[in-house]
């Protein structure tokens, strides 16, 4: 094992530092963030800050970084409060990746993804994406020690793959092929272990 | 494509909702978190709301939901100031996953997982673990809409598997072996797809 301390990892070039803290806290979501600015252009953005915040009532939380690119996808949802999630497949992981250039025309059109507009919600969902969800802004709250934002979304409709949804509610990423990312651009697809029973003390640990 | 609206998501079986929106999200991090009570007793417990909150400096942030079992933690490290995160691997996801039952004793013994004290910091790590963080309570920041809290925590210290981390900084989750999760008890293993190239309008992406 190697020691990194506080100071090394301080010292450390910034481009070092960056893609090694990125990657401490292990695989992270990666979802495209449709939105639309009051001007009527949409934009779609890569984000694998997405947090589950709570399930009833259903919220899911985005934290934003300050000063950056991806500050567009937050006007537009604090301008618009409509926001859509949409999971990433091996299908198009690049593109979605793509969507993180420096655009200045729709990341829609500047990939080559394909918006659709569903439920009467004003904000875009990528077609292709076997898992979109709409969310209403309900929350924003202000991370003082680095100025982040976590911004907090109320889910108002779900769009699912079905043979994806289990009786029990669960959904399989397996099934929708979803990607998941580590740090800024190392992308991977999972591979199921197993399903584990909820767990007792003093009694082994059972597959589902 | 299924469409379930928010009327029916709220209509829905409270375990059809928790499986379900718990899922909404993709794959979530993995981390057992190790911390100390006042009096000495040790606790671990997996989580897998786990996020990125900056590089400079280093901060990683822990949403606690509400009156649960995994309070112990939140208490421990608000009483303590610290806190260690540890990656599971495939070799040990089924003691992880059985920390999340009530124990009487520390989960450490109650799952037979080695803890381990390291640069003279207080709470323990997980000896078989191949990156463990050491972390120094920095924020808590309550969130209004559901009662959850999320908690910011400054790296103090990071011991890595030395073969895992890139001469760029990124470390290299399938070479620890790094197990995802999704919603509450589905658990990968992830197979990289690649590692792309910082994007640029009208220009291809490339793998690096």
């Amino acid at each position: 094992m190697i020691h990194y301390s506080r100071a090394a990892i301080l010292a450390a070039d910034k481009s070092f530092r960056r893609d090694f803290v990125n990657t401490l806290t292990g695989y992270k979501s990666l979802n495209l963030i449709g939105t639309k600015s009051v001007e009527g252009t949409s934009n779609l953005a890569p984000f694998s800050q997405v947090i589950h915040v709570g399930a009833s009532p259903p919220l899911i939380g985005i934290l934003f970084r300050p000063h950056t690119v991806e500050r567009h996808t937050l006007e537009n949802i604090l301008s618009t409060a409509c926001f859509t999630l949409n999971h990433v497949t091996a299908d198009f992981y690049k593109q979605a990746h793509h969507c993180s250039a420096r655009w200045d025309r729709s990341e829609f059109e500047g990939v080559g993804l394909e918006e659709e507009y569903l439920a009467d919600f004003s904000a875009p969902f990528v077609k292709i994406s076997p898992l979109k969800v709409a969310c209403q802004l309900e929350e924003v709250q202000k991370i003082a020690c680095n100025d982040t934002e976590l911004v907090i979304g109320s889910v108002q409709h779900v769009f699912v793959q079905e043979n994806a949804v289990g009786i029990d509610g669960a959904i399989s990423l397996a099934t929708l092929g979803t990607v998941a990312v580590s740090g800024l651009d190392d992308y991977y697809t999972g591979v199921r272990l197993a399903r584990l029973q909820y767990a007792k003390a003093d009694q082994p640990v059972k597959e589902q």
